[in-house]
């Protein structure tokens, strides 16, 4: 059945349809243009990102520690515009599509790597760079081989099949892999018994796996894994003394090997967790990967201004939970004091949960809630975050806020009294991913008239090939293609086992 | 103390400051311009609209309505960017210190209207165009004399005084008033009895109260006040034969007159029960006043088109429960059923509240949510409903969800299965405003290459200042002088009691 027929059968049969950017039913075509090439690109994703962490963020920058965000600036100042989020079939994506759309161009369905749902594999956009030359990085503080990064370089259907993208990753040959994920690359904890470490060091990358090891290396190639799956949250790094490297030091090191290459490069940068700690509906963990990616991308503008041949692309694939600052107290008048409340925030859920361990008491809730979240617990509350770890007994319910035990813990601080703030005053709507159009900013020489508005997300990928030159397409799925598929044969990751989505 | 020496005490001190735009912190400087005059000014604001709204409203329109909104072709078109919301003290606001920053171009403390918090009052916008000769109309689906319009014509330190807000109405003297507050005009309803139905059709004003009253009234001024209170929900206007005009219905009898003028006219028009359906966290509601807002947004257009020295400005004035379609089942794959399901909704909890009474069974419960939500309550939900209104028992808790009794029934009938969703997978962080940037949009001739980006609110007043020539500068109060004088006095209306804030 062709799309024409289907929006001709009208209202009934359309109701199936998402309808395309450019189709029959006149929705916008919106294609701005850059004007003009770079040298070199850099992505630079924040995993899960909605415009409430953003004025959180914002807020406490300002309010807390007196400063103005690098990314208030860049929103300020130069192009920027909202992208619509939506997979093949799906109105909420989950990361691999969402990164597909940036990295082939076309809409595939949530849960492969660069492939359609039929097993049509897809040229990632920095497979083609390559091609032509460019030097490639991609530094994450997820696993190094989750979703956004892997969709940018190979194709898999897929991404959890994580061990297997660490070896797809050697056969790609990228000049620099850094993040998390050391059971995908030690021969102790593969599955395989495959020394991945080995392999990588064999082909000539420089392997490092502490911060230490990353400063101290000299190699021009670089593979860099500093925990077992994900990196720790920048707000357990930084109070905790979690020992990983910042996702600024990472990038600072891809910078220094990716610049030197002649050809130029390609560079894909993710915050990756702020999507995790929204999953958990944990505040200041997302907060701090917020700040951390700030801090982030203050070096990346930077490296810019010096080297006005780059291309900056500032996008978020999704928000996830819309963890927002909400009113409260007469007249709102209250509203900043959660802002306030959130310094005394100094752990993450995760770090709290492997403190607390697997059989709490009520007494150890309550003071690492009071030490790690500046929160006093009632006793019902403790209670109810020893029956989360202990029984899985969770709370407020199994769908919107199911991402478990964490957000039991995170409903266990909820705010009680409004006109006297003791708890911060921020909800989230949901443990998942929301189907809000999200942040698109650029940042380069010759952009400064650019308009962008609302934007079909597979736009990134015709950003980055003007950018850089390179024009191909990718074969297209329809929608009612891909659902036939599905009826066949459910793909992709499961859920909600898979929190990470 | 003045700013100077407070960011110069660093952290500390600069703690408790909302930094301006522009300040010694180097804030980023973002003014765009015009470029060019205009005769006609339309203000068109959706009171509470976030970009999770927007998602669901786009979606629903394409998915099961197969078009596309004129708000989506807006966004891919025309220049558009992001406000910041934050009052004087408090990073969330209200409406009142909303429409203060967008007609008197400087921050208020929540709360009064055109009006600083030590009572100093401010010049709002319309009465400056109203001066320079221009034809003046306000239009809203909320009571004719609630916050968001009141706040462009006249000053009052409570936003909550609406009869005398009806007394400040006629003094003013604009063209056109219409909207609902039958309880602050009619002399049966007023505290003090005054008919002041009578006082403006003395003054010369057609006085209009029915729909069938609207399209016949040949008036050249006009007061239309269709409802006690605020006008019902267009769901409950389009499913359930409530008897108002719609929004687009009020807009074009507010244009037939205004456009008659010679000097060209101000108008503001406000999706006003946007933000308060958000409160209740009911989804319908939301949606059918996004789509009716939609419609008007058409109209507008068109009449900008037909007119081209008219400049739209099409602006959200904050976020409410940011209520978001969030992702549901395998790899997020039954995410867009949510869609489908509102389908199945044809009445706001207003609308039902009325119909239950205050002592239903929970037999009646479960009727009534079948019928008018689509959904089948278990026992135990519908026993929540009843016991939420006859016995004030709200579930989940009291500041978060605090909008009672209708955000415990938008509780009740949570998504409880994510493989099989039977209810729509639409969550809220909270019944209250949030701290978002939001929405800002322009239409009108010689724009299309004007680029937004992040603005402050108090923008919205120096671009209509520069679409009519008109340029003036309200007193600027700082926020420590804010905090000093609600140390003595605290301002503005209770809460949470007025939940439409």
């Amino acid at each position: 059945m062709k799309r024409r027929d289907i929006l001709k059968g009208g209202l009934a049969a359309g109701a199936l349809v998402l309808l395309p950017k450019g189709g029959a039913q006149g929705a916008p075509q919106n294609v701005p243009s850059l004007g003009r090439r770079y040298r070199n690109l850099i992505v630079f994703v924040y995993d899960g990102f909605s415009w409430e962490d953003y004025a959180i963020a914002q807020a406490y920058a300002r309010r807390r520690q007196g400063r103005v965000l690098t990314l208030e600036r860049l929103l300020a100042r130069y192009p920027n515009g909202l992208i619509n989020t939506y997979s093949l079939t799906s109105y909420v994506t989950e990361s691999s599509a969402a990164g597909n759309a940036f990295s082939c161009g076309v809409k595939t369905v949530n849960g492969g790597l660069a492939v359609h749902a039929d097993g049509t594999p897809l040229k990632p956009f920095f497979a083609a760079a390559k091609e032509m030359g460019k030097a490639v990085g991609l530094v994450t503080t997820t696993t190094a081989t989750h979703a956004t990064p892997a969709s940018f370089v190979i194709s898999n259907p897929d991404r959890n099949a994580e061990e297997r993208i660490a070896g797809q990753y050697l056969e790609f040959g990228a000049e620099v892999y850094l993040g998390g994920g050391d059971r995908f690359f030690n021969p102790e904890k593969r599955k395989d018994k495959k020394d991945m470490y080995a392999a990588f060091a064999q082909a000539g990358y420089g392997v490092v796996r502490t911060p230490e090891e990353l400063a101290r290396s000299n190699a021009s190639k670089l593979l860099g894994i500093f925990s077992d799956g994900h990196v720790p949250y920048e707000v357990d790094r930084r109070f905790q003394g979690v020992k990983v490297p910042s996702l600024k030091e990472m990038v600072q090191a891809a910078l220094a090997r990716l610049a030197a290459y002649r050809n130029g490069f390609v560079l894909q940068v993710e915050a990756g967790r702020i999507d995790h700690a929204n999953h958990l509906n944990d505040p200041a963990a997302t907060l701090w990967d917020v700040l951390a990616a700030d801090e982030t991308l203050e070096l990346l503008t930077a490296f810019a201004d010096r080297n006005p041949d780059t291309l900056l692309i500032l996008v978020s694939d999704h928000a996830t939970g819309t963890g927002a600052l909400y009113g409260t107290g007469r007249s709102y008048l209250e509203s900043s004091v959660g802002l306030d409340l959130l310094e005394g925030q100094k752990a993450s859920f995760e770090h709290m949960l492997r403190v607390l361990g697997n059989n709490p008491d009520p007494s150890q809730v309550k003071e690492a809630f009071r030490t790690m979240k500046g929160v006093t617990l009632e006793d019902a509350e403790a209670q109810m975050v020893v029956e989360a770890i202990t029984k899985k007994v969770y709370r407020p319910d199994g769908v919107r806020y199911g991402v478990q035990p964490s957000n039991t813990l995170s409903w266990a601080m909820v705010q009680k009294d409004a006109e006297k703030p003791d708890r911060p005053n921020i909800g989230w709507n949901s443990g998942q991913h929301t189907a809000s159009p999200v942040m698109l900013a650029l940042y380069g020489q010759g952009l400064r008239f650019l308009s962008l508005g609302l934007l079909d997300n597979t736009h990134v990928f015709r950003l980055m090939g003007e950018a850089l030159g390179i024009r191909y397409q990718n074969p297209v799925m329809s929608e009612e293609e891909a659902l036939e598929v599905l009826k066949a044969r459910p793909v992709g990751m499961a859920h909600p086992e898979d929190i990470w989505a």
